[in-house]
């Protein structure tokens, strides 16, 4: 059952050879990183979130990624416009619920959004287990809980919205409500750089943006890849700012031995 | 008195065993490379500005950065709910009235938020003249005065609303409107980075976040944390481009030796 | 004719002697490496695009960069405020009609600035060509079109608004609707990071800031400086994440010896 290193390579190469444009509607704080990630990986960045624009543009992209950080009002209705397309023409789209749980625009929004059943969710624990309905979510983008706390909730999430749901941690979970994989890579280091968690929901979406993989398979493969980058980047860095700096340049070189080397997978 | 070395590693050592949460409302350009500063330094980034979350996010954080850089209508709106509430529950906050003096929202918000008290303020020496109200402020972030020429409108400034002031230049200057602190260190690189200063405002939050201390040894120990760490940065830097990824690995890193040898302060 | 190495590094001195204040009213992916680069050149950025200042501003500005990526409604009027004052006032002015085409709200502003005259503007090729009228634009900022694909479109717009325009690509293409400048200098790297174009805008805004050129010359000198840098970075570059750093750095060092060793001019 995949992921494999061979899998994930093949699908990385998918990637870099399609170049999907994945539009983006994220914070305001990780815009830059984020698009960064995007081309490090092979795909193409396009951060169209005005409204009156944000919908058109989601009819020529090749998947969209909702990220909650930083919900103005105008980027709340662009990424209701560009929702309702990828709704109407079943692009896949992901939705990563920021700090939702006590604060109420992104929470309420986060919510009506879920009737159009992304293809995939991302978020820490804490995020999951509010999304569900339990819970009252995190502070920011810090959660001290275990990704396993909120495997009962990813799995009500991913039935009820046919959704795959990344609970991301030291170890990342991913499942589709029948199966799930655990990913045991990456590095702490993701946690001391802004947008760590935030860039990977970006990546998922190019990575559903290729098809020839279910939506489970795409997950996982994107958050083998991103969080193996992590790895090597960890090995070279002297700290946070270095880590970021390598990050994106290890993106760009991964290939299939250095999958081998690393893939920490249970399936 | 302080800062000694050993006092600024306490309270350094403070801040990564508390984690603060910092919330910031700050300017568009400069968002990121905050809340990794913030990061680096061991505490937590959270840019919650959006109105009817503002306020709210306020009464879970730890402290509070106001920052008119880039000051739109919604982030006005946040920027007065939160402050607002930071006075209502005696939370720490500062204010960095960037460029205040002949732009007209910026400044007249900056008056009003003055009446709240901030508990530091931080700023170049021409935007501390204008906040006291002399002088017509600064081109953006550039300045040419002399921190010196500002410490009578610094004093005032203290002494009126209870604040202490940090005044960024070569020689760093931080008062409550008794003591003086001059800390000569720093690097002139951190001025050829966008956010040299802004940054330093988040971290001087994050240290009054941290109790046990009078804000007036929390500014001055986050400055030293910070212009130390430039200096380090500065050391292995080949231009601006490598300080800026230096200067986070050496705020991660410092240690109380690196403070001992480093150190220059007049009381 | 210009450029030689020795007119490009006279005119490179000239922008860091006099460090223009260049305003830059960009999108939100690129604020703050835009400000970056702004910074490593020599000059001084402000991102000031609050409507109600930045007019105001615009009246203390050395020069502007107008970057339609991220087109909000607050930042649409502060543009038309700018653009106003920099038209009344002589300003020199550049226009990067970021994915313009398509999307209607940036590229019916485009047509309405261009009766402004720019000094100078910059973009892809499928850009050119949809502000000269033909074509639909580009998606995003990837464009597979070739530069000379778009040097008819850069004629057209030199000739009927009086402007300079940058065509950015493998080889650049500079023109005043008279004299054509082939520039074949620059790294696929700067095609790999995000902003890698519309820094280039901003630098152009600052080579026209300094006089004793005339804008042709000016512009050709930025893109000259701007490719060569990215050649150095390159050469010292292990992916995407080092280029942008090595970036900025090799921007701060550039020297004569490196422009006449490097340049590729076609004149």
């Amino acid at each position: 059952m995949e992921p494999t290193s061979a899998s994930i390579s093949h699908r990385l190469s998918a990637v870099r050879h399609a170049t999907p444009v994945v539009q983006c509607l994220t914070n305001a704080v990780v815009m830059n990183y984020t698009a960064n990630v995007l081309l490090a990986a092979g795909s193409t960045p396009a951060m169209m979130d005005t409204p009156g624009e944000a919908g058109l543009f989601t009819r020529k992209a090749a998947s969209l990624l909702i990220n909650l950080g930083t919900p103005d009002k105008e980027q709340c209705q662009a990424i209701t416009e560009s929702v309702t397309v990828a709704s109407e023409i079943d692009l896949p789209w992901v939705l990563d619920p920021v700090a939702i749980g006590d604060l109420p625009i992104r929470t309420k929004l986060a919510y009506e959004l879920l009737s159009h059943g992304p293809t995939a969710i991302r978020g820490n624990p804490s995020e999951i287990i509010a999304l569900a309905g339990a819970g009252t979510g995190g502070c920011g983008t810090d959660t001290k809980d275990f990704a396993e706390s909120a495997v009962a909730a990813a799995h009500t999430l991913a039935r009820r919205y046919g959704s795959v749901v990344a609970i991301s941690g030291a170890t990342d979970i991913i499942t589709d409500g029948q199966d799930d994989i655990r990913l045991r890579n990456g590095n702490a280091l993701l946690t001391r750089i802004t947008g760590g968690g935030c860039a990977l929901g970006a990546i998922i979406s190019a990575f559903l943006a290729v098809e020839d993989s279910t939506p489970l398979q795409a997950v996982a493969a994107a958050t083998a890849t991103y969080t193996i980058a992590a790895e090597v980047a960890a090995d070279s860095a002297a700290g946070p700012g270095s880590f970021g700096m390598h990050f994106l340049d290890a993106l760009n070189r991964l290939n299939q031995p250095t999958f081998t080397s690393r893939l920490a997978v249970d399936l």
